[in-house]
């Protein structure tokens, strides 16, 4: 292993550069304005949950609020719609290069996904090894065989690029997980 | 979409003590709940969108926003799945007899339904004329048509009669909505 020494600093530091706002939700949020703008699907990333505690109602120009806290959302980030299918999915980010730990997203979430499934729907995750610099969609059948089989509380990375499909990444839209779903639920090869 | 203000807090504690947890937002929550747990279909109300802007990170607990405001919605506040189906819609209560004033949905919102009508979405406003103790359920393509005929800046009563459909109040669910949706919808009869 190489030890830090300037020059892999600065090296660290054009890659941030390079990669500003590359981040994975904002990847998401784009491709998702790309669809939009081009009439090809309606998703949208829901807001994040508060709890609004204290309200100044003085503020003339906008309810101004003085005391909240963030709350666990009850499903997932991400939802709408793609050639009349309902579409589900969390989406992410892991520094790990080996595997991806179920610590990462909520039980709840993981029911709310299996329910989606259920009822006609199409849910996955969406997962991001950010420094193999690979993002993955794996089908929520998938993560279910996972955890129906075994009991470890991380997924391999093996287990991801067995059965998750690799999200191309271009100029737009940035992550077209639409073409994945084109080809995995709706020519139907899962 | 209304923001609180102190003059509505005051008057919605009124409400809520008279006829306690009468009001629409309530009536359908606890609607989507019943249809969740008996599994029928998965639908949720969106958070609020809060912009936050000053966080203290010192609160030991918990993440404490110390500054934010209420946002626009991007699109409308409910949404989820019923037999395979996207299911899409906007909810408001008019204290007005004859009318429901189309100032009580962004014009962004209603473009939003007519997109998720397109998409082959199923998408609806639940409209409750409050004094009346009536609620409707008028399908987007009956707003397309009142909105392409007509200049009025509000659906005459009458219209929502003749074009909607009233739901049924129950104990449960409160607001039986999915199965005029099985009716109109899944029957086809629109």
């Amino acid at each position: 292993m190489k030890y830090p020494n300037k020059k892999n600093i600065v090296h660290q530091s054009i890659i941030n550069y390079a990669n500003r706002g590359m981040n994975l939700e904002h990847d998401i949020n784009i491709s998702n304005k790309y669809y939009l703008d081009n009439d090809i699907a309606v998703i949208y990333k829901k807001p994040t949950p508060v709890k609004v505690v204290k309200v100044d109602y003085n503020n003339r120009i906008n309810t101004k609020i003085k005391e909240a806290y963030y709350e666990t959302p009850s499903t997932t980030d991400y939802n709408g719609i793609y050639k009349g299918k309902y579409i589900d999915f969390e989406a992410k980010e892991t520094k790990n290069n080996t595997s991806f730990s179920l610590n990462n997203i909520h039980p709840h979430q993981i029911k709310h996904l299996l329910k989606i499934e259920k009822h006609g729907g199409i849910s996955f995750l969406i997962i991001r090894f950010s420094n193999l610099n690979k993002t993955f969609l794996l089908p929520t059948v998938k993560l279910e065989n996972f955890l129906v089989n075994s009991n470890r509380k991380s997924i391999p990375l093996s287990y991801i690029e067995e059965n998750g499909y690799i999200i191309e990444e271009k100029y737009q839209p940035r992550l077209d997980y639409i073409k994945l779903i084109d080809e995995i639920y709706i020519g139907e090869i899962i």
